[in-house]
């Protein structure tokens, strides 16, 4: 394979979209063409890449490029799709955590998914090269397309099938959104307080740092590990009429009692 | 105050006067003696303090100390406090998140908390002018004693009450304790698909940078705030079975969902 060989189009123009379209910018990769379903959203992706040599397109029934990436929630990719036809020869590729590589099938032959292991928003930079990719090809010649491309823009490319992605997805769920809303809590009962939620930093990154170093179960501290009962029993009396924290406060020390 | 009034011992030889002592160490702060429960413990610590120019006590009745450090488990600090008689002009301080300032008053009258917001293993070092030490004193003079130490070993010295200490180690807990069982939680159901852990790294990293820097509530993604059924209900179909984590991701679901 030969990075100029690719000649790309993006479907979608949402923040993985564009997240995705500067990181084959930075990789000085093509990119041909970009649809959206808001046109503004669309010339706003084409303004921004390779100083406005893509177009935007409705119909790629003869577009000259070699990989579809189609970056579009999850739920409108199945219509989205409906609308178009793509050239035979091209390559098809989802960007979805969730979606299986089979929604391509009605679509294309040569089909794939490309997924981004990464929380992306507008106007914060991320480096893509370390962003994990998460690969799956309908067969060795779309693998041999999907991965060159895959390692000119990450580190980090693993080949994941749809069974098994489901499950990282779901582990991602547990360890980051569910962790933000633990944060999101944390911060609550730091405000009735007045005390700034930044005093917390430097001990949630200290415990991220030990998590990923020695694994979460050896790393875990806490009282409810040291079987800590008085501790327990003040947090819980402290959180006596918010049912709802209360009610995770319970849950998550048993689950870590449950450990021993 | 002056760096070379200070003349400090420390009662206890675990994590949290290991790396107290190694602070202190650092900053050229005298250590004078040490007293642990455990023989071996203390020669230990004194043997790494000043090149064991420190010395293991069991009565300071006589001691010229002026800083105590009384860094013990929680459940031991009345029994082992019971033991000891202080010479009166010292400080005498705690460094415990939740017990309350009271616990020194049956033994001394100038007293204080020394918090460092940190967690501690033994052989990892950490760099301790980036953590936050919550400081409460009995008076206005001990106040001065204990603040200029703090601003010796530490970059970040706030003035925290017994009260509001109670809720700074409870939110600790829900943002460090049990995000970490989250993750605990996220890589068993890595493990049954041969993933590992580390794959999420950057996700996590990302998701705790995103928290700090505009706020864990604006921060959230995932199924559940975008109110995604579909992938919820297929998270919940993965988790048939296992009752522990079915249980939490409902609970967080929820609680997620109810930002709205």
């Amino acid at each position: 394979m030969e990075k100029s060989w690719y000649n790309i189009s993006i479907i979608g123009a949402g923040k993985l979209a564009w997240h995705l379209a500067q990181a084959l910018t930075d990789a000085e990769i093509k990119i041909n063409q970009v649809y959206s379903r808001s046109e503004a959203s669309a010339t706003k992706l084409v303004q921004r890449i390779n100083q406005g040599s893509a177009t935007i397109e409705k119909d790629f029934s003869f577009s000259s490029s070699n990989i579809f990436f189609i970056a579009l929630p999850d739920d409108v990719v199945p219509t989205v799709l409906n609308e178009f036809h793509f050239p035979e020869s091209a390559l098809l590729m989802h960007t979805s955590g969730t979606l299986p590589i089979s929604v391509l099938e009605s679509v294309g032959k040569q089909i794939g998914v490309f997924y981004p292991l990464q929380t992306f928003s507008f106007g914060k930079n991320v480096d893509f090269k370390k962003i994990p990719i998460c690969l799956e090809t309908s067969d060795e010649n779309c693998l041999k397309q999907a991965s060159f491309l895959a390692g000119l823009l990450s580190n980090e490319v693993h080949l994941i099938s749809s069974e098994k992605r489901k499950s990282l997805h779901l582990a991602a769920v547990f360890a980051c959104n569910f962790s933000n809303r633990l944060f999101a809590l944390s911060e609550d009962i730091l405000k009735k307080e007045e005390i700034p939620f930044h005093l917390l930093s430097n001990l949630v990154n200290e415990t991220v740092v030990k998590a990923f170093e020695i694994g979460p179960e050896k790393s875990q501290t806490g009282p409810a590990i040291r079987n800590d009962i008085k501790t327990i029993e003040a947090h819980t009396q402290l959180l006596n009429g918010d049912s709802e924290k209360l009610e995770i406060y319970k849950l998550l020390t048993n689950s870590i009692r449950g450990i021993k």
